[in-house]
């Protein structure tokens, strides 16, 4: 049995500790909380299971599943693996991940251990079909539509703006890549919506798209977290134009997001030291079971 | 650059041809083709390249590309492998290719070199997206539904009927992974219709799916290249029931399946030696280019 830890318990936190008490080739090892989280009493689901607040607490732990904020992968990830640990993260920062695998790849091969970085679906395996797509048609233009659902860092960027209580902001495809936002505010105590409304619009994360502003009395009673993507390519084979691709998935975010990352962490002991995002892997390597027994099944 | 040479030049063979002269890293070695083939003039997209009808006439060979029909290949892979040229294939027989993949992994290990077989695009990336698939919500029911197009498979089987002059079949998809079969038939001299139809449809190809035989006059007017798939799998992550996900795709087929296994052939100069499905290979290799700039573009 593979022996994972899962590093922090929110949202993909709880979903991850669901995949691997389904997972059957994986046991969880525990899970690692702030320490002020340890005074709480702890959820029913975890009984029995060692929570911790420091890793080294755990005995015989072969992967860590950071489910922790994107920014504190990169020092997380470095001090994981000079344990020995291998380690899966969901780091989301399109612009760059690139770099950051080649910091992890460094570390994973001076302590022997593998990292798999931006294992979730965006990027993840959306990224795994942008790149069949693209061995299928090697010309053409690929377009990635996000929604409906709720966008975490437009959510993030709008409750930073002054005057805002609470937010959420949805994506909306309008196609081609291009989106719409829907953002629902919650006003702080003497806020004026007129001027929290023009804030939201001229924010870097929404200045380029259509956005419109809902004030309303209770953002939380409109959190849903289902998500969507519709990915189209079309592209040329050769001398052959009009070749016409789609990927369409309707999925709960968190629970898509911590298995992927549980498939990854299996993934990961079968590679060499380093760091590989989920196109340097081969697919095989994220299912349980026999290799000629999934290929008998799936190929 | 990576030399190929593609084996046979039916419609997968040129459209090979075709796609390799697109490829950025690779050159065309030559084309095999039966010698009596070699008797009729040149096609003018093959000036100046050498046209031959042993492997052996060509030089620096680093990929054969096996462009002949799908029982051919096992003979051929391993007399190809074992002059210590790679080989990639569509082999295309679902419940042998598992068997196959053994087979050639041996020959390859022993001479060096590596087969990717079944790369088409059912078995192939079809294949990877099935994998995919299951990764994402390991519970659950895919359902593969083939069209609207032309089967070969199909049409073979009913040309092979007597009293069939010539044939197309058509698989239409019906959902979760049912088809229907529209069989276009020209008459032999003398056969009656409504025999022949009887024996299209207990033919072991039709017995299970909703036939329908119409006769024609010409049956090649009616025939277009263009294929249809549609994947879907409703599944689910961890104990998160109701992920929804669908790959579709329409595509002219001969087209598509000479682009992957051109894909495949770069894959191959990647591979440590044996043999390899497609779900066994990292995707990045099927793609030209850095990886660095490959993974900053598509992750």
């Amino acid at each position: 049995m593979i022996r994972v830890a899962v590093i922090g318990y929110g949202n993909i936190g709880k979903s991850a500790v669901e995949a691997l008490f389904q997972a059957p080739d994986m046991e969880l090892a525990g899970v690692v909380r702030r320490k002020e989280s340890l005074k709480d009493e702890l959820p029913s689901e975890l009984a029995g299971i060692p929570v911790v607040s420091d890793i080294k607490e755990l005995s015989n732990v072969d992967v860590a599943l950071l489910a922790t904020p994107t920014r504190s992968v990169p020092s997380l990830a470095k001090s994981i693996l000079a344990l020995g640990i291998n380690t899966v993260d969901g780091y989301d920062v399109h612009k760059s991940l690139a770099d950051l695998r080649l910091e992890l790849d460094q570390v994973g091969k001076q302590h022997g251990v593998v990292a798999i970085i931006s294992a979730g679906w965006d990027p993840g395996t959306d990224s795994m079909i942008r790149a069949i797509m693209e061995l299928m048609a090697p010309k053409g233009i690929t377009y990635t539509n996000f929604g409906p659902g709720m966008s975490m860092g437009h959510t993030v960027a709008v409750k930073a703006i002054s005057g805002v209580a609470d937010a959420l902001s949805i994506t909306i495809p309008v196609g081609t890549g291009l989106h719409r936002r829907l953002v629902y505010v919650k006003l702080a105590e003497g806020a004026d919506a007129a001027v929290v409304e023009q804030m939201i619009k001229e924010d870097p994360y929404f200045i380029n798209d259509e956005t419109h502003v809902y004030v309303v009395d209770d953002v939380q009673e409109l959190v849903d977290v289902g998500h969507g993507v519709e990915i189209e390519r079309k592209g040329v084979s050769g001398s052959t134009h009009n070749q016409l691709f789609k990927w369409e998935m309707r999925i709960n975010n968190p629970a898509l997001t911590a298995q992927v990352m549980v498939a990854a962490a299996r993934a990961s002991m079968k590679q060499q030291p380093g760091a590989y995002t989920m196109i340097q892997v081969p697919i095989i390597d994220f299912l349980p079971g026999d290799e000629n027994e999934i290929i008998r099944r799936l190929v």
